[in-house]
């Protein structure tokens, strides 16, 4: 009976040692607490529309010739695996902030203020997500191609482009990209 | 009482001199049939959007910097009499047009054809109205300036600039300009 007792420990701790190592996709829901960002506040994006009509007023005042379509793939990403849109929110959310924090039109700084208080907090909750990712997930090769891409371009690129290209890309990113992510599931 | 029927004649023909030559608001009114434009076509607007949308996707890969804010104006459209207002609107959709027609990214030809002839039909019935508009109509010094800015700059600015001014202004022109205009009366 203490024998039985103690093999019956010991299946337990292993299953607890494996869940922990490889946590699958619940219990990875389970740490992701994203689905708060399934609708976004119409303030932030009413703040964005705001903000886009403003840059598009002037931008053309300035040079934003780019060598490089920074966001572009030709993939979707709903074809991605749960795991590699976190990675891909978290990187494209971190170059958006990089970028609007240090924008070069103080109008549209003052109204960024307040939305960008919200990114912060979306990529807070990603990257915590992204630490509970499996240790033994591998990143599909077509995100890892695009990182690197996307990397490159970010040093490669003036300050200019880099701004247009933040702006044309805020809507694409937060309501497909980032809606597709906080699904935690295959998304239309 | 043939007397009294020649001095009725007489006024009456003096009458109708006076309003063909000088028509007043109802007069244009009856001649200016833009009230179909109240309410645009859904389908013209979706188009306007997707081509905006592909637009920005590869316009950073041009030069498209200007020297001037070629649709700026620093009032607004309601604060034209309305005959102003059918010159300004008439001018831009000018430009947009001819911009539009010309445009080089064949893919974007393509979407643009069925919406460039919503727009000719536009031009028409406003160059039509803008016929029928009282000989004694002074151009507001406000539109006046504005015209002369704008004609130098169509003339002066590349043809990248121009096609990035013109998308950027298409949602401001439809639904804003045209529709004030539309309106034949003080809009809000």
């Amino acid at each position: 009976m203490k024998n039985l007792g103690c093999k019956l420990l010991l299946v337990l701790t292993l299953w607890t040692m494996s869940t922990e190592a490889f946590p699958n996709g619940s219990s990875l829901k389970k740490k992701c607490q994203l689905s708060r960002y399934k609708s976004l506040p119409p303030r932030l994006l009413e703040t964005f529309k705001n903000v886009k009509d403003k840059f598009e007023d002037t931008m053309l005042l300035s040079d934003r010739k780019c060598n490089t379509k920074i966001f572009h793939r030709n993939w979707e990403v709903k074809e991605l695996s749960v795991h590699d849109r976190v990675i891909l929110v978290e990187e494209e959310l971190h170059l958006t902030i990089d970028v609007l924090e240090n924008f070069t039109d103080p109008s549209l700084s003052e109204q960024l203020s307040s939305p960008l208080k919200t990114l912060k907090l979306i990529r807070n909750d990603l990257q915590s997500c992204a630490r509970h990712q499996p240790h033994s997930h591998q990143r599909s090769r077509r995100l890892t191609s695009w990182l690197q891409k996307f990397h490159a371009a970010k040093t490669m690129e003036s300050p200019g482009c880099l701004e247009a290209s933040v702006i044309f890309n805020l809507f694409r990113l937060l309501n497909s990209d980032l809606k597709c992510t906080v699904h935690m599931e295959p998304c239309a």
